[in-house]
């Protein structure tokens, strides 16, 4: 079913059919991430109408008290009770050691009524810390967040219905869906290779059938990479480094960077830029994502959708009785 | 230490400078494999003079009785009796159950004399298996097929020092090591994207930091890709797809295909050729592998590898008495 928000885009983008584009359709984030969490909300409902009382659990699990951290968790929380998901936070102290941590992911990995568990990084501790290890020791039917080896393999290999997908690059891709354009034998280009944005994002369009080239701080002609694609991603976490004349006329651009730049025109002294500079990219891109309320927003959006996604599969297999 | 091969090769690549090439050099995966095997043959006999009766062990599982597995196992058993590996071949019956497969997984897992485990695919069976699930029981410190999800996990986010890397691939990085032509920074691209030669593929050159394109069967404009790479690895399972007229001048090209075409003026009535026309793009790259001589018989050395890799770990873990 069309989405209205992908309706409007396509009609916008109808609109300019035959003559040059001269400004790009702005993809709201916002608004894309406020329709799947409506989607979402009724889902619950559903839920709870097969299993009076039934609610999809998260927990977030945290060590330690970073400030950037409590403000990420926040949104999370927010996001989860809106829907009618049961959140749940527990925090270590900051004194905890590593076998506390995966002392505590193990037993809320046994617990029934959690069905997403994810940790928030970075663990803020006095101890050694292995966060490879702590993340893998996440159950894969409740690693929400994608991050475990078992999860990045499925995807990476293509199997992926059968595994949970990073949030911010599963809000990506629900953001090229909105604008309406098929990526499908189209060239993709990804900047940056990380686990939680780029090498992710790359196995996506890859597994809907796009020609995919992954850039990154080694690539030596990057303007002429971005120049060839359809559908570019940026990861990159630098601010404003892809220019809009590096851009092939009417891209999809899909900007993933949050970056502070000092404003003396602002209170707090700077604002937040993403890796594109959207003032000239606008001009030549088709459709592009705003920061902030781009790329964000579905990243939390999509986190919900991971745990209603495990919730399902949990009623799914007591309808089964299994 | 650069090998007497890698040497000869950069010579004749050296010989070139200044004039147009005008055939490129032949990367035999033959020699390169005979030289991995002197290599590991000496390190297995290090091996026995840190522990006298040391062997590092290899069981290769067969379900059923296909003449081209027995094939490739017989030259598996070979290649590690030359080493100094001691191999073993299980057969099970194809009236075998998946659960009776499974188990005989569990047990080779828990035998600490064997330190390579591989299923032979595909399953010769009269009862219905999932490959995947059986695969994917193979305890990931066994798996020098590196084919789990978990060692898949790992390459395709980076963690290359951690993980078994798919035989095919590593023997594809090895014979790209021999001709002396850098990676880092260079395009490469891909043709294919299965599991066991394209995705892996993709990971070990974006890991060496060459900016990588994947195509694949929805790529629209295969010869235009092609004629951007660098460095070109075919695994397309197609005749002779690639020919010399799409590749840059000079390109490293590396030929993952054996296909079987008919040719009546051989006794057998076809004979075998890669994925790359071979006449003409020998005409155009600067370094390219022969099939057959080219990366097959790399799998079988590369295979050696990760099994000697494997009793390294466990010769370490029992030198650290853990």
């Amino acid at each position: 079913m069309m989405s209205l928000v992908c309706l409007s885009l396509r009609l916008r983008a109808a609109g300019c059919h035959g003559s040059r584009r001269s400004v790009a359709t702005v993809v709201s984030g916002n608004k894309t991430a406020s329709l799947v969490r409506q989607r979402l909300q009724m889902e619950v409902q559903e839920m709870r109408s097969v299993l009076s009382g039934f609610r999809p659990g998260l927990l977030v699990l945290q060590v330690g008290d970073r400030a950037d951290s409590n403000l990420y968790i926040s949104a999370k929380l927010r996001a989860a009770a809106q829907i009618g998901i049961d959140a749940k936070h527990l925090r270590l102290p900051s004194s905890a050691t590593q076998d506390q941590v995966l002392q505590s992911v193990l037993s809320i990995n046994a617990d029934p009524a959690v069905h997403g568990l994810i940790v928030q990084l970075p663990l803020d501790s006095v101890n050694p810390m292995d966060p490879e290890r702590i993340t893998n020791a996440v159950s894969p039917e409740k690693d929400v967040d994608g991050l475990s080896c078992i999860n990045a393999g499925k995807l990476s290999r293509g199997d992926l219905k059968d595994c949970f997908i990073p949030c911010t690059p599963n809000g990506c891709m629900e953001l090229i869906r909105q604008t309406g354009v098929s990526v499908a034998g189209k060239q993709a280009v990804v900047i940056g290779r990380s686990k939680i944005v780029g090498a992710p994002m790359h196995d996506l369009l890859l597994w809907s059938n796009a020609t995919v080239t992954t850039c990154h701080s080694k690539t030596l002609d990057l303007p002429e990479q971005v120049g060839r694609a359809d559908i570019l991603v940026v990861g990159a976490g630098r601010a404003e480094m892809v220019r809009g004349d590096w851009l092939k006329e009417g891209a999809v651009v899909i900007d993933c960077g949050i970056n502070h730049i000092p404003d003396e025109r602002k209170l707090s002294g700077h604002r937040v830029v993403g890796d594109v500079h959207f003032a000239s990219a606008s001009q030549r891109a088709g459709f592009i994502t705003p920061v902030p309320g781009g790329v964000g927003p579905m990243t939390v959006a999509m986190l919900m959708e991971n745990t209603v996604q495990s919730a399902r599969h949990f009623l799914l297999k007591i309808q089964a009785g299994g």
